[in-house]
């Protein structure tokens, strides 16, 4: 494995979401949520997500970076039959290793085509990096793969989840991150300077504030995490104190 | 400028989303769909998105490898008045300079907070780094700001739009691509390679193939893309003309 690994108990994802759709507005990506909170579900941090079109040198580039610098590395799109998807290629030069029609996605596929309508194109889907091993998929068959650190999806949203309920298994985690979120009806402005000191005096936990405008006016959601689910409760409850001592002073326009 | 240039007519740009919430998946990013849209509209390329956490450093980076390779780069969170909001800063660093408050924008906060409002975090919102120009925010008041070729944003979707809008008419933008979007009752694989064939053939013309499940079986959606919208016209009825053509066959399971 190529893959970086901390020893302090934390696995690290990047993602990489492949496809000019996403980047003219054509598509709006599903994944990158989706992705994030199955990740977090299950103790990994996914800690940077790329968008890249569809050029073989810049799949290579954001592909070459994040696996260097994390656990694990996704990647979304850009795996099926037409001439727009290199994302097999695109990998293979990334590991600088060559690529061929892997027997075992042959088979899958000569069990879904008919031999008239397995032509060149579909032929192309069961083309794989040399090492790489087959991620199954569920829904349309044409597989997915692996190579050492790198998971290469579906763009499709039903098929990519499918796939990653199968990498799931697989994957090292880590601890869980807690979380405990506190609503208050305060503006973000008029709890900022208590926040900051309460995170400074708690290692090993943050404070996110998140705010928001709905029909009762400001708030603000305070979202605590941590590792240790007993200094998240901790954290949390002294955000709640705060909030709740805290009157509103709602800013001069709404 | 700093900003890399190019002579063809196109103009080109990176996104940065700045956010823990977005990388946790607790918040589902809303902004790169509708920055895709709006710039693919004025006739800009988005070239690339990174998502990454509400860390200065990994902020840094992102920010110098965007602004080198594009000819504007926009960031989207971390504007706000709490400890996490840490943009302004990174910002600063990124190019080497200062930050302090501007006075224009703490004029704009003054006329928005009474004294007792306005304190130490909230201020902090005026902080800009030395040489940057604001830009306005007609929801909330506190600005955003451009240094060079980099624009920074709101992450509250409504704040950043009506940003974006205030930005818009100070770029400069290229030719823009036309699209046309042909819908075949035929699934990819069976298009592809001809697609492959018609897409070499027409220099400057793009067609992206988007597979689909639909209650009807499958089907695959052929988007051609040009900034000359004669050949994309054209093209697209050649696509036209093959789904047409084809009958489709049907994978054995549905």
């Amino acid at each position: 494995m190529s893959a970086s690994k901390n020893d302090d108990g934390i696995v690290t994802a990047g993602l990489a979401v492949i496809g000019d759709e996403i980047l003219s507005g054509r598509t709006k990506d599903r994944n990158i949520g989706y992705i994030a909170d199955y990740l977090t579900a299950i103790g990994i941090d996914l800690s940077e997500v790329r968008v890249v079109p569809d050029v073989e040198a810049r799949i290579v580039e954001a592909v070459n970076a994040l696996r260097k610098s994390y656990t694990y590395v996704f990647t979304t799109g850009g795996i099926g039959p037409t001439h727009d998807d290199i994302t097999a290629d695109s990998i293979a030069k990334a590991f600088g290793v060559g690529i061929d029609h892997d027997p075992r996605a042959v088979a899958i596929l000569k069990a879904r085509y008919s031999d008239d309508q397995l032509n060149e194109a579909r032929m192309r889907m069961a083309r794989l990096p040399d090492g790489a091993d087959l991620v199954e998929n569920p829904v349309s068959g044409a597989p997915g793969f692996r190579i050492e650190n790198v998971f290469v999806m579906a763009g499709v949203p039903s098929i990519m989840q499918s796939m990653l309920d199968n990498i799931a298994p697989t994957l090292k985690t880590g601890k869980k991150m807690h979380s405990e979120t506190v609503e208050a009806r305060v503006p973000e402005g008029q709890l900022a300077q208590r926040l900051g000191e309460i995170e400074k005096a708690h290692d090993g936990a943050t404070i996110g504030s998140y705010p928001f405008v709905d029909e009762n006016g400001y708030g603000t959601r305070l979202v605590v995490r941590s590792r240790d689910a007993a200094l998240a409760r901790k954290v949390a409850e002294e955000v709640r104190l705060l909030a709740q001592d805290l009157k509103p002073d709602m800013y001069r326009e709404l």
